[in-house]
């Protein structure tokens, strides 16, 4: 395969789409003075750099990239997420404390509130003159945040809420911006109008005055030294009896009038649910951080395999380590479903936007936007692991030199490690996503209690599940084993078989008497499974419309021999699964083993040219051993 | 199965041995105030913290348990190893100072020097009198060290070696002591006498003065600051021309004379890898250190498990996360395979200091060595990944707590990351271990060629891999599946068939002509997956040893399942080979699978005891989340 100038700059500008300008203008940003934090940095200085660095986004405009126009924005939540994933090459502090400050303080006052609290507060949070906290996790609660403790009770005489911690481990935990410069906080409360309960809602919380001093009835404590991401502030919140007026009630989904309390979303659930699908950029957005994250690390550990040379033939000259099949096949197959992962966000931040776009203020979100969290969950469970896995493959493709912090390898790994965690656990996200495709058939079928719906799903087992094809099990071909329509069958097969066997297994528990949280405990490894599944399908149809969409037939091959190679470690991975299955057999299962190893080599002499077309400049990758 | 304070002693007394006293003095030291690194720490600091705690430990006689007696030694290289396994409860950087000194530098003038070597300088060295390093890396040579540059010349008139670094980049890199406390240097270089090279030997170079000031000819920098272990100060060296005596060449297996070189090696590659061998202790160490931090990892996130609550029936009360049957899956099979590798280690410390009990000091290690040099290399390969791996579970178990730098695991799994690196990158020594499987049988057939070897191998394959039972590929009885012996079975299958199958693949490369540079690079997968399957055998057998040689039923009964849920957990990561190899088929693939689901749910009670038995005191243990 050629590494000429034309397809590399071809492949780069489809790359950089859409918004390459926006992306550019980061980019040149990242590589100067304010956005290069020392390799060694002790942790108050880190704070006080990121929070310098944010002000420079912000005077910028970045702040302002989703917000309504009536609000000086520039109502294009997309360009904010492009912002987002371009500034994920430089410092991953300065990434979050800006995620923090406008996607999620700025978001949650967006999402959740109305006109009044739009023209309150919105253009002086994207200017980040006035910063504030998302405050939802709890110390007891970081995962089951429906059940979170810190109340807000409605006192009709003052006309006011009392925000109030009940005890100490009840306390808001984690809370970005929250030990040092916060203002003000969206908190999460359960909710008590006249005596009755109506879970989980979301008010603003006045943390500190102008001069940044604490206000009466707030407690802060800093959590202090963190595995990484050590200049974003995070710290824990308790709240003692704080009044704040009735319109601190971010009130889209709910109001408190004289009337009472009013919603149009009957149930406390699926209101509790809706306003967290609101917020779903903040997965999107972690998403494509983590593809980030990793073209970072395989960038600079390709150019370092690319040169490295170490043993060779007896009297001959050492070998490039990128020429050794086990190298190629640590970092190739890394960089193939970072293409996936990359085509696959970037589809899915369209269709947030566009979805959006569709809405109107006060809207309650529907079926395409249910459909959009599934696939955000998914993704940000891939992408997360998918960095972590692969900042450390780099980190050892590149041995000793790996190591050094100076090569940014350790650091990078150590502040995406959280990403697996926030924005949802990733073993909670994956079960929630197999529910979610569980459930999907609810509306074909009205309303139905979950397991009457896998009931349904168990009753039609087998019947929607294709047959499969007994030569394809056995066919070796290269040009089967290399066609991406075999491909997405494969994955598509995958998927409807956990589905229908998980609904099985659920339906098979429950008439043995088994209660429903036992049911789903029982088959927790078999919903996780159907999640990734889900994920991976999703993942590569992204990449093959990433393909179709290809400028050039020079960038659509070698997007489609990445794509092979994507789907074919996949389905090596899980060649397991395919066995049992019967959808492989042992022949083709050795096959599949084999043509990746060729699909390797093939690639091994553009792989510089695959990472290089992620664009990010010398400047911005820093790592000596990277630069030549 | 119960847990009773009896059985939980009397397992926790088990794993103490052999030399529970000295493991105890070490863990008391661990304890007090100079083992406990802050969790924030400057660098400079730290290294200076680690040089103060490194001394504690020679002042408590620490440093001098493997030197002969007549240096005041104990003469005990397994105490020696078990107290190297004792520190990596704590701070690694002080574990891996400790190494470097005692372990290295002490290490290479006992195992390649003589008598002279040993009176000068081993008791100062045990003493930390003489601080020292173990040069042998270079910039552009870590792992094909055969090749380093850096040059030791005979100067016949002046009876001198002249040490001279070539290049920049035959600089020697990441030497530990040199960037600030080390006076002298083992020396690895490229020997020629009288114009005629003999490949690498060791020499003995001072680097700095009594002052401390470095001396003529020696230039050093900063290796700087890393991803992990910064208290240990590593450096680059440089030779200009340093002339050292005669006597400073450690002249185990070769020396100079009036006469010119003699050496009783004839091979300059044998009498290398032979030099390297008598080094295994290293590898050795680091296994079982690795063990030790993944017991660090687990008893912290086990702890915190089976006490944090999350979720739950509805109006029930949240359920503790380690009742959640993924969240064992994630903790316990680890938790398995940490009992594995630790008799696995124990077995082969063992087995090493009988060995070198058996040796005479000039002897050249003979069979038995080799052997224990390959299952040292398997072992440290298995151990130092289970132990990354097992950091980043233990992290993600805790959710958001895992990431708080007081719970240490973030700090921990930075500073293990390495060991997959030094003492040899985990790729390397798996293809070292298969061709050392290879060519086990060259005693049979007298010295052959190593494709000969393969040739011989290929030739009476299927003659000894034994036939595979058509009913036991279907057989899932949980007797059967329970079956240790079933185990052994499987895992020497696995083993005996990569190895006739890795043969017979190279002899078809080289009858098709393809050179044995060449035909090795292509088998590079099926080498390493034979080096694994080798590994995990040699770990299931000495848990299994472990499992026979139990005080009590009650102890036996517990680690006989332990070694069942690691048996089949590892075949289940593997169970693709086993469906391809037709060893297990689709039925009894999941059967394994549900399985260790079983196993887990029962060994869930005393999850806490299983950790708990490993004997880290909380002093020592530290985490805030994980104490009571």
């Amino acid at each position: 395969m050629p590494d000429d100038a034309t397809l590399r700059s071809a492949l780069a500008d489809y790359l950089s789409r859409p918004h390459a300008d926006l992306r550019a203008r980061i980019l040149d940003l990242l590589a100067t003075e304010p956005f290069r934090t020392p390799v060694e940095i002790e942790r108050e200085e880190h704070r006080a750099r990121v929070l310098a660095a944010v002000r420079v986004l912000a005077d910028e405009g970045f702040g302002l990239l989703a917000l309504p126009e009536a609000q000086g924005g520039a109502d294009a939540p997309d360009q904010a997420i492009a912002a987002f994933e371009t500034l994920a090459f430089g410092d991953l502090s300065i990434l979050v404390k800006f995620g923090v400050q406008f996607g999620l303080w700025g978001g949650s006052i967006q999402q959740l509130g109305t006109a009044t609290h739009h023209e309150r507060w919105l253009r002086r949070i994207g200017t980040l003159e006035l910063p504030g906290c998302y405050a939802m996790t709890e110390i007891g609660h970081g995962s089951n945040v429906r059940n979170l403790e810190t109340t807000a009770t409605w006192d009709e005489a003052a006309e006011e809420f009392v925000v109030h911690t009940p005890h100490a481990r009840a306390g808001k935990e984690w809370i970005g911006n929250a030990a040092l410069h916060g203002r003000m906080a969206t908190v999460f409360a359960q909710l008590s109008v006249a005596g009755r309960e109506h879970g989980v809602h979301a008010l603003v919380v006045p943390l500190r005055g102008e001069d940044g001093a604490l206000l009466p009835g707030i407690r802060i404590e800093d959590n202090g030294p963190k595995a990484g991401l050590n200049g974003v502030d995070n710290g824990r919140i308790w709240f003692d009896r704080v009044r704040v007026p009735r319109d601190h009630l971010l009130d889209r989904f709910a109001t408190v009038t004289e009337a009472g309390y009013e919603s149009p979303i009957e149930s406390d659930g699926r209101r509790f649910f809706t306003m967290l699908g609101t917020l779903v950029a903040g997965r999107i957005s972690i998403a494509a951080a983590s593809v980030s994250a990793a073209k970072t690390g395989l960038t600079i550990a390709v150019r370092y395999s690319d040169r490295r040379r170490q043993f060779g033939p007896d009297d001959g000259p050492e070998v490039p380590i990128l020429d050794y099949p086990v190298h190629q096949r640590l970092l190739l197959p890394r960089v193939a479903a970072t293409y996936a992962l990359h085509f696959a966000a970037r589809d899915l931040i369209g269709r947030y936007a566009s979805e959006l776009g569709g809405q109107g203020a006060g809207d309650v979100p529907g079926e395409g936007m249910r459909e959009i969290e599934g696939r955000a969950a998914a993704l940000k469970v891939l992408a997360s692991r998918h960095a972590v896995d692969t900042l450390q493959a780099s980190r050892e493709a590149m041995g000793g030199r790996g190591y050094h912090a100076a090569n940014r390898l350790g650091r990078l790994r150590a502040d995406v490690d959280v990403f697996t965690t926030f924005e949802g656990a990733n073993p909670v996200l994956l079960q929630l996503v197999a529910k979610g495709l569980l459930t999907q058939y609810a509306e074909e079928m009205g309303d139905l209690r979950f397991l009457d719906i896998v009931r349904y799903l168990a009753d039609r087992a087998g019947t929607r599940v294709r047959e499969r094809n007994p030569i394809a099990t056995r066919n070796v071909d290269r040009d089967h084993l290399r066609d991406l329509d075999y491909h997405r069958a494969a994955f598509e097969y995958r998927e409807e078989r956990l589905l229908e066997s998980a609904a099985r297994r659920l339906k098979r528990l429950t008439d043995e008497g088994v209660d429903a949280f036992e049911a789903v405990n029982r088959c927790q490894d078999h919903l996780a499974a159907l999640a990734l599944a889900h994920g991976e399908r999703v993942a590569l149809d992204g990449f093959l419309d990433g393909v179709a969409r290809a400028p050039s037939p020079g960038v659509s091959e070698t997007l489609a021999d990445l794509a092979r190679l994507f789907a074919l470690e996949r389905m090596e991975v899980d060649r397991a699964w395919f066995l049992e299955a019967g959808y492989v057999e042992p022949v083709k299962s050795r096959a599949i083993r084999a043509e990746i190893g060729v699909l390797c080599a093939e690639l091994r002499p553009v792989a510089r040219m695959l990472v290089g077309a992620w664009g990010i400049p010398d400047g911005v990758l820093a790592a000596p051993d990277a630069l030549d």
